[in-house]
């Protein structure tokens, strides 16, 4: 029964996962580039340190920095060994790795892993994909690092190397579409001022006994107790790819996705400065008729 | 204080909030046309049932059912009786209402109710417009019907005559965002069945720690839970009205609304029989390019 | 046969069809309340110019002043005489207004009217609605202001009273589809000019021979000759009402229309200083993951 | 001066740009793999046929294909040689094609080709890209296959290789969003039908003057024509690649391409015999409301 384990990675997500670990009793040797928060040197040094068969997490950035973590751990484990993928990396990329890993005996589980900077407290929902045996090596870890309750919903071994993945990719992408559904019931609210006089009395009046109480619901309540009128902050936002990859499935398998490409377009829309799209709208309508448009500054 | 009220309108809804006001020792004498689940023979015994300052809640489908009780009830009560309209008036109705009423004394207060079946045992969430006077005479009422907890997370005063409906008008417009979300996403899961395999696991696990987890979310995996696949259920979605509302409010207001007016269209699209607009794109793409396209049967 | 009518509001519109009705030999007495562009002093005095039956072709701005103008000109206006509503009524403004002057026996025909300020020298595309005796009588006039060709290509009796408008009000619907498709395509073009070099010669190779070839492309060439990158322009759109109308149509009959109501929603982003949707996105972000937001400035 | 080129791929686009390069002189070798449509019996005979430096058009189904074809003419030609992939390629396909075939001194040029059946007649819009060496080269070619006059409204280079696939990707996606627009369009008109008495009608009727003339509303009005109400066709619309890979670009570059995917969403719908999605809506709209469901057959 696994009680040791390596994790590679402690930026704000490792370094809580860590945390909780050891609250269960799970030894972590964690692994990072900064020496001032690393409990040792180097991979091989990490490698070195745990007990056989070795599990090694791994919670870097997506893309080149796990591609090279996952590169040099194959080289230093060996047959028995399991790493798994805790970060945000595509699905089909899980399945090109766990195949050359399989070649050499060594294991590879992808695990989606939810919940933000509340996960140290709260738990982390977790998704993975993989072989039923490794999935099952692992399983302490996972109790650790999963919500109090009923481990099924906290926990889920969805599929094949690639599942994990996969569902935190649809779990994301439908994050997406539910923040946008708040926000532009948020911006109708606070555009009817004239008679919806308590915005935010409103929204934390839906936490309770409605149809869309939720969790974000909750962190709106939150942000608007912080900030009323949200005043604080630019309207400029973000995304991390999984948005992006949730259009891609969409398209490759022909689901239609309105909701989510609308909220990820809408993002996309909020960090232009200006327009291409828009300047060309305007541009056919003064065309056409003389209409009234505004000119750059 | 309050301690008795009246309650028009014995459905689905009406009932369960009588029996949850009996619950907490609010009598109420109840009104339908039903004479089967009726308390009294007709609208005017209701009136003289009632202890004075009067107050009759109206739970009755909205437009012409809605108007025809409201406006009897304006010849039977007298000053300083209140109206509670409970139903999904639309806000600029309760503003002619309200004014209406107020030419003659009688108040008028609009309460958003959600919860669906669920509200009997969990509590309603209750948005409510009108005077601080009227309300605050109504908070017994208000506070039998809430959820258990602090009364801020299921009730709220939002605003003057309309902005109790016009925040459940959101709500629900939201509401319908969300479950096109979820929707979304679980096609996009039960797509990639060679690898995903447990769809509805995947979805339950999600109940806990994961930014997606919502009451909805719930009831998504109870659905799955009775239904595996949903194959019992047709793609067939009908919509209430206030999702349609929304968006006309959107256009009204110029507030952008991609998201909700997507799900809207997608419930509108969903009960087509045949799609004009498709066939017309499928006659355009047989006129320009001879691209295959099925005869309808 | 009507070879004299009157033509109320000589604005950018009704300025170019007196003249191009001039130019096809019938004689216009134009009424606008500026002196220096008017022909008469007052409606009064337009009516009393007139042959009868009088055809008056009303052109100013819809709303009040529409309203304002034909309530006038109902009470001036006999048996027999025919109002033409020129301008971008709402359908069903048009029905009432028909209902009301009907009974004094007065005609109304709505004519829809495209063109912009091409129309001069192309002609108009014109869409009518009402009476068929009506429509007959004007049909000189009609022949007169729509382009050159068969009739059918640019001018139809599309149905009853408000049949043009609406047929007018979907024309504009459908515009703003185009013109957002058109500027989506731009954008994209635009954002690979690492390969795409000649973005504006892409583009007006598409003149000739394509699928999307339009007069709308035209006119977007037609911009990018004028204004290379379009960086001229400020990325503003305004929008006129009809594609809102358009919107709420759909609603009302239960028509999908996801591609204009993104195009509607589109303008409106366009023209916001701050969306407080995409802060209310911004925020929930922050809360739940610590991701990276901007603060307002 | 090129005279003589091969063309590969005698299907419905290929058959006709032969025969519409041979009305301007220009000889063509065509091969098929269907002896009776063939001019050749193999790619090899077609490469000895040719005088050098050889042209050859390649003019078969994008991917697999494409490739075989290429990469089989790779090792017939020789330096100087020029291939023309006037199929649907990918853009960076051409790019990885290209850059092969370079190494060995093949040119490569990529050439999107519009203008579907109508080609043969009316000429085909021209997107290509490539070297301006090779493009001088094949200019005889494409003069003949480009539409009349003046050669930059039918006819761009618009930069280096793969610039023709992309900018025919982007007409393709714009094309998707222009037809979606006239079909809500259509269907709004016709669920009027109470008071917009000529749906075919009005639409013929902005083919002259209007804003929203265009090719596609010729062949709309061509459609209504042959089948009034379109009654004869499903309501089933295929999509062939691009307006999917625009989509990708959208995503991949951060352009937001609200309509482009709605156009094709609505095509992924149209497939559907049920939609998970919408079963799903049905499904949370049963669970929390007892709402109207209809039960699957």
């Amino acid at each position: 029964m696994i009680s040791h384990i390596g994790l590679v990675g402690l930026g704000k997500m490792g370094n809580n996962m860590r945390e909780r670990l050891r609250r269960s009793s799970i030894e972590v040797t964690g692994f990072d580039p900064r020496p001032e928060v690393s409990d040792v040197a180097s991979l091989a040094d990490l490698v070195a340190t745990l007990p056989s068969p070795r599990v090694i997490w791994v919670m870097v950035p997506a893309g080149e920095p796990t591609r090279g973590v996952i590169d040099e751990l194959g080289g230093l484990l060996t047959e028995g060994d399991i790493i798994v993928e805790g970060g945000n990396s595509h699905y089909a990329e899980d399945q090109e790795r766990a195949a050359e890993l399989a070649e050499r005996g060594i294991g590879y589980v992808d695990c989606g892993v939810s919940g933000g900077v509340w996960g140290l407290e709260n738990g982390y929902g977790l998704m993975c994909g993989g072989d039923v045996a490794h999935v099952e090596t692992l399983m302490p870890v996972f109790d650790a690092l999963r919500p109090e309750g009923p481990r099924e919903e906290g926990f889920v071994h969805a599929g094949t190397v690639g599942a994990g993945h996969f569902a935190k990719m649809v779990h994301n992408g439908i994050e997406y579409g539910l923040m946008q559904a708040y926000a532009e019931g948020y911006e109708l609210l606070a555009a009817k001022k004239d008679i919806v006089t308590d915005v935010h009395g409103t929204m934390k009046a839906w936490q309770r006994g409605t149809v869309v109480r939720s969790w974000l619901l909750d962190l709106m309540v939150k942000a608007l107790e912080e900030d009323p009128g949200l005043a604080g902050l630019d309207d400029w936002v973000d995304d991390s790819g999984e948005g992006r990859w949730t259009i891609d499935e969409g398209v490759d398998n022909a689901v239609p996705l309105p909701v989510i490409s609308a909220a990820l377009f809408a993002r996309f829309a909020s960090r232009q400065e200006s327009s291409p799209a828009m300047r060309a709208v305007a541009a056919l309508r003064q065309q056409f008729g003389g209409h009234s448009v505004k000119k750059a500054e």
